[in-house]
């Protein structure tokens, strides 16, 4: 059993327009100093396989085929064991 | 300046309806080892600040005040320098 942390990110050249709504109510709230704000998604899944380099590369198809659009989102992972 | 990397994820108790989603969604792609599944955000912020002790505090009541939900979600964030 496995816990995988799962960040995924717009790449960087992807504006992100969350991020800036965010960053203007931030500003409105008084903080001058959120210099810019990028928004992304976290995940935990419990992956039930012991082999962790197996369990490495159902979590990368995971990323590929579902979690992540690789058009124009990054993604890492990390894999905690228990 | 730093970099703040903010994680915030529904507490424990709080049903996860997006979380279950993505779990049926990755069942129905042949990934049965994905036992559980919880969803929750990833942001990075550029903090113009120069004292580490003064960024925590201000980026500790960004979280409180605008980016989680305190009532359903936790957070947790990590300064990086530079």
């Amino acid at each position: 059993m496995f816990k995988a942390l799962v960040y995924v990110t717009l790449k960087e050249s992807v504006l992100d327009p969350q991020g800036n709504a965010v960053k203007d109510s931030l500003h409105s709230l008084g903080f001058n100093e959120a210099a810019d704000v990028r928004i992304g998604k976290y995940m935990e899944l419990e992956i039930d396989l012991d082999d962790k380099s197996q369990a490495e590369q159902r979590v990368t198809e995971m990323c590929e085929k579902l979690l992540a659009n690789t058009v124009i989102e990054d993604y890492r992972f990390e894999l905690i064991e228990g």
